[in-house]
């Protein structure tokens, strides 16, 4: 059985439990209190010399980091990594975009709205913003036409983009203005083994 | 043939260029002036929704963009990109460390010091300095007994982290104090067909 290090709060960490229960793929979680430094002993270090959740341990005791690293791994051989060349490329593509504009920027902002972060820093809170809003814009114009990110079908692409996009409300963005956004979310979660996640920081801080 | 968009000072560009030649694959590349705005014209976010280059024309009249995921397309089926599921996932999981932790860090403490806005963000500047430090930390400690980033095996993962970390001294930073990354360096400017790239933003800038 894998076994995932995995804090709660996490939608990089809740994209790899949606994927393995669409998947009915049995595992165990290893909860790491990130904000005790546990992600960043020597020993976690180890397992991902980046010092961040998720992390998958493998049966064979190896441990793989970067959870769109992570969707390909456990996706191998199934619809939702797909093997031709253009198309498994285009799922990278957006796998990318996702880890650098929209993890970066709305999964930032709504850990800073925990944290009380948004207020010791108003410019880089206001530029981290503006940014997850013009993600937003390019993710609501690609889907303009389509049913799925990639190729018209569910795919890691989806699972990936899916995860801090449905929390951006809990950063103050307002999803209202992204139509194509709101129906694709929709498609999401009506697909088979779909299940909910994460919890508001504010139900975690206070629960 | 397959036509890059391009921008000469980019290292994401350079990325891909540095696997071509390595490929022996003939290509053409168009400059894009994304100084003057050129990556965020209405028909480029058609080629790309990021606006951003590189982006790849392939001969099919179809676009790719984000770095890794061209070098992943093009690296298709050669020992660049590793087909066991194991290490292809790994070679992923470094594609990703390098996009959301050097990527943003070195490349823009990079930038930031031929536009001068190292100088008007002192605060951001500085940080992005120390998460580049702690990201060439965790690359150094990776590669101190490793030949290479996966698998003892030259792979698109160690092209992409090259891209970056090889101009880091432009952005400040001091080699000198990571001894595996600069032995590392060093092994892959021994690889077959390599190319030096980019020039430095001064060059640019001045001529």
């Amino acid at each position: 059985m894998v076994r995932l290090y995995d804090y709660a709060g996490s939608a990089n960490c809740y994209k790899i439990k949606l994927l393995l229960a669409q998947l009915e793929r049995p595992y165990e979680t290893v909860d790491v209190e990130i904000f005790r430094g546990e992600s960043r002993t020597p020993e976690f270090l180890k397992k991902n010399p980046a010092g961040r959740v998720p992390v998958l341990e493998l049966p064979s005791g190896e441990y793989l980091a970067e959870s769109s690293a992570i969707l390909a791994y456990l996706a191998t051989g199934t619809a939702l990594w797909p093997e031709a060349p253009l198309p498994r490329a285009r799922v990278l593509q957006w796998l990318f975009f996702e880890q650098y504009e929209i993890e970066p920027t709305i999964g930032t902002v709504r850990f800073w709205k925990l944290t009380g972060r948004d207020k010791s820093q108003l410019d880089l809170f206001a530029k981290k913003s503006d940014q997850g809003q013009n993600a937003l814009t390019a993710l609501d114009r690609h889907l303009e036409h389509r049913s799925f990110v990639v190729a018209e079908t569910y795919t890691i692409a989806d699972i990936a983009l899916y995860g801090y996009t449905h929390v951006a409300a809990e950063g103050g963005f307002d999803l209202s203005n992204f139509p194509a956004i709101e129906r694709w979310l929709k498609r999401i979660e009506e697909q088979p083994r779909w299940v909910p996640g994460p919890p508001p920081y504010s139900a975690l801080a206070h629960g």
